[in-house]
C-alpha cells in the first residue's frame, strides 16, 4: 500500500472536537487507499503552558528535564487521536518517539533526527493496521533519554517519516490554508500560492514566515519529500492547499515568490575594533558559543587597524550578546570601545527563484523603500532573496509597498 | 548509602509550590545521608482531565491508548521535580517507567509490577547523583507498550521501588497527617494512630479508607516494607505521620483499630436462581466478565431447587451487573425470575486485629446499631473485621455511634 504522512498542527488538535475533525481526515485517506502515518503536535497551548512551567522551576533549565516534560504534549495528542480513529473503526494505534523508536543525536532541545527504523511500524501496517499516530517533536538519545527537536519540531517529524517510509506525500495540516505571497494579516491583497519551490520555501520559512519549521524544509528538500500546507479547518480537494516541491515542478512563476518579515529584531553594532585577521572569528565565536543566533553580517572597511562590525539578532538575544561581548573583552579576546544596540528594526525580504534569472530585483526593492521615505540600515542578499532591515515602525508600510510593487497579488 | 523512598501524591505536587516544597523535604533526607528515590503523582487533577478526555473520546477505549495518556500526568511532575531539586543543588534526575524500566505485566490499566532492575539507578547513585525521581502509577509491558497500575498505582511503585532497593523505610507524603480512627469529615473525635499493623491497614484500605492502596499495603507486607504515611504540608519529625509495620512493632493497641466505610455501595439479588451445583460460580463467573467488583456474597438456603443470590458492588456498576445477568441469562447458563437492585446503601466495617483474640465485638457492634434503629441488610466477617451494609442515610450515625462505643477517640 502507498504510504501518506498527515501531520497536524497545535491548533489543529486543539480540542476534542477538532481531533475529531482530524481524524476524519485521515479515514478520508485511509478509504483511498493508503497506509497513513500521522504525526501530531501538543493541543494548542499545552507546550507553552509546560515550557512555563520548566522556566518558573529552574531558569536555566537541565535540557534533558526540560525534554521530558515538555514531550508529553504530543504524547497525550498521539493516544487521544488513536482513540478518535479506533472509535470510527479505523486500525490505529500511537506511537510515542522512543518506541518506533525516533533515534536522535543528544543536543537536547534541539536535538536531530539520525534514524527512523521503519519495522515496527511496516509490520503492523502489514498485519492491518492502517494507521500509525505518532508523537511529533520528539525522539530518543543514545542514552535512552527523551529528546525534542526544537519548536514546531512536529514538521520535522513529518518530513522525516515520510522520507523514511518513502511516502506518497507529506501533507501538513495548520492553521491557514496555504502559503500566501505575504502575510495576509499585514497585507490584505495577499495572494495563495498554489505551489512554492523548496528554496522559495526555504527562505521564506527561515526569514520568519512560520508556516513550515526551516529544518523539515530542508528535509524535505534533501529526500524530495512532495510537502503539502493545508488547512485543517476547511473541505479538502486534492488540489487544496499550497505545495512545496522541486522547481521543475512549477511551470511558471513571478520573479518574486513571496515578502518575508521579521519584527522583533536588533542590529549590534561593535564600535572601533581592534582589527587582525581572525577577528570576525573571535567575535561570531564568542556570540554562538553564547547563544546568540546571529543573522545578518556587515563588516565596515578597516581603517588604521580597526573597524566597526554589525550584526543583526533576535531582540531577546541582545541581552545575551553584551554579556558575551563583556566576557570576551574582559578576557582579551577582543578589543572594542562600544556596543551599540537598536532594539526597533525589523526585516524584511524579498524571495523567489526567479531572482537567478532576472536582474534588477533589488534595484527595484530600494526604490521602492526610498519612494516610501524607508531608510535602509543592513542589506544581504543571496541568490534567491534581498533582505534589509529597517526601523519596525515601517515594517508593514515596506511590506505593503512591495507587495504592490512586484505585483504578488497577480498570478503569473 | 542507605536508600529511602519518598512518595508524594497528588495534592503534595499540585503547584510548582508545592513541588518545592515536597522538594525541600527531600533535600532534608539526602542532607542526613540518604541516597533518595521519590516517586510522584500528577499534578492535582491533572489525571481526572486525561481520563476525562479519554473517556469523552472513546467511551469503551483501548486499554492501551487509555494507558499511553494517563501517564503522562507523572511524567510531567518528575522533570518539573528533578528541575527543582537540581535548582537546589541537589543531584538529581528523571525517570520514566520504561527507562527504569517498570516492567510490568500487558493488563493495561491494571499492570502489576513483575520487576524494577535496580542497576541503571543504582549505577547514578554511585556516580554522585543523590535523588532518582521517578515516574509513579505507570511501568512498560514485555510488548514494550506503556502500562498503568490502576488509580491510586503510585503508591504500589513506591513500595514496590523500597523493596527492590531494600530501602530502609518509603515515606507516603499525602493530604492528611497519618491513618486516622475513621475519617475526620464524618466523625470529628477521629484521632491518628501512631502505629498500624499492615493487616488492619489493609483491611482499611480495602474497605474505602482512601489513604493507601490496597496494593501497595499488601507489597508492603509481603516484602515487610516500613511504611510511614504522612502530612506534605507539615513540618515533620521522625515522629509524624502513622507508621505501617508488623504488628510485632506495636507494643498495645485497641481492639478495634478503626472503622472504615463505603457510601456508594449497592445490593443487588437474584431472586430464585434454578439452584445446582456450580451456579455461583456460573453468577460471579459471568459478573468479573462483565467487570463487576463484587464484594460481599450471601446465599439464602435453597428450598425446592431454587434460590436467592445477594451480593454488593459499587453502584456505578449495577448497570454492567444487570448486564452480565441478561447476557449470561439469554444464553442459558443462568435461569432466574428477578433481579432487584437496592442503590442506597452503604458499607460501614470495624476493623482490629485485637478482634482475634477478644470476643464479642460482633455482637457489641449489632447492638450498638439497634440501639441507633439501624437495620443491617448484609453482614461479612473475617478474623479482624466485621463488615454491614446499612441505608446510606444511616452510614455518618452508624459510624460515630460506632466509634464512641469502642471508645477510639482514646489510646488503649
Amino acid at each position: 500500500m502507498p504510504v501518506l504522512v498527515m501531520k497536524f498542527g497545535g491548533t489543529s488538535v486543539a480540542t476534542l472536537d477538532r481531533i475529531r475533525r482530524a481524524a476524519k481526515r485521515v479515514g478520508v485517506e485511509v478509504a483511498k487507499g493508503y497506509d497513513v502515518i500521522v504525526i501530531v503536535s501538543a493541543m494548542a497551548g499545552k507546550t507553552n503552558e509546560l515550557v512555563g512551567w520548566v522556566g518558573e522551576t529552574s531558569p536555566l533549565y537541565d535540557a534533558r528535564e526540560y525534554d521530558a516534560v515538555v514531550s508529553s504534549g504530543e504524547n497525550i495528542t498521539a493516544g487521544l487521536m488513536a482513540l478518535t480513529l479506533q472509535e470510527m473503526d479505523v486500525p490505529a494505534r500511537s506511537w510515542q518517539g522512543w518506541q518506533v523508536p525516533v533515534k536522535t543525536t543528544s543536543a537536547h532541545s534541539s536535538a536531530r533526527i539520525e534514524e527512523i527504523p521503519t519495522e515496527n511500524i511496516t509490520g503492523r501496517f502489514a498485519q492491518g493496521m492502517k494507521v500509525a499516530v505518532v508523537a511529533g517533536f520528539q525522539g530518543v538519545s543514545p542514552e535512552g533519554r527523551i529528546t525534542t527537536l526544537g519548536r514546531g519540531g512536529s514538521d520535522t517529524t513529518a518530513v522525516a517519516f515520510a522520507a523514511a517510509f518513502g511516502a506518497e506525500r507529506c501533507d501538513i495540516y495548520t492553521d491557514v490554508d496555504g502559503v500566501y505571497t505575504t502575510d495576509p494579516r499585514v497585507e490584505s491583497k495577499a495572494r495563495k500560492l498554489d505551489r512554492i519551490a523548496f528554496e522559495e520555501m526555504l527562505e521564506l520559512a527561515s526569514l520568519g514566515a512560520k508556516v513550515l519549521q526551516t529544518r523539515s524544509v530542508e528535509l524535505a528538500m534533501r529526500y524530495k519529500v512532495k510537502l503539502r500546507v493545508l488547512s485543517s479547518f476547511e473541505e479538502q480537494s486534492d488540489e487544496a492547499g499550497t505545495l512545496v516541491c522541486g522547481e521543475e515542478e512549477i511551470m511558471e512563476s513571478n520573479v518574486v515568490a513571496g515578502i518575508a518579515f521579521s519584527r522583533d529584531e536588533a542590529k549590534m553594532t561593535l564600535v572601533s575594533v581592534a582589527d587582525r585577521p581572525g577577528i570576525a572569528a573571535s567575535i561570531f565565536g564568542a556570540l554562538s558559543d553564547g547563544g546568540v543566533n546571529v543573522d545578518m553580517i556587515v563588516q565596515n572597511i578597516a581603517e588604521e587597524g580597526r573597524t566597526d562590525m554589525t550584526w543583526s539578532c533576535p531582540v531577546d538575544q541582545v541581552k545575551r550578546a553584551k554579556l558575551a561581548m563583556d566576557k570576551a573583552s574582559a578576557s582579551g579576546v577582543i578589543n572594542f570601545s562600544e556596543l551599540i544596540a537598536d532594539e526597533d528594526v525589523a526585516k524584511v525580504s524579498v524571495v523567489g527563484i526567479g531572482m537567478r534569472s532576472h536582474t534588477g530585483v533589488a534595484a527595484k526593492m530600494f526604490k521602492v523603500l526610498s519612494a516610501e521615505g524607508i531608510n535602509i540600515k543592513v542589506i544581504t542578499t543571496s541568490e534567491i532573496k534581498i533582505s534589509v532591515l529597517i526601523d519596525r515602525k515601517y515594517m508593514e508600510l515596506a511590506v505593503q509597498a512591495l507587495h504592490d510593487a512586484f505585483e504578488l497579488d497577480k498570478v503569473a
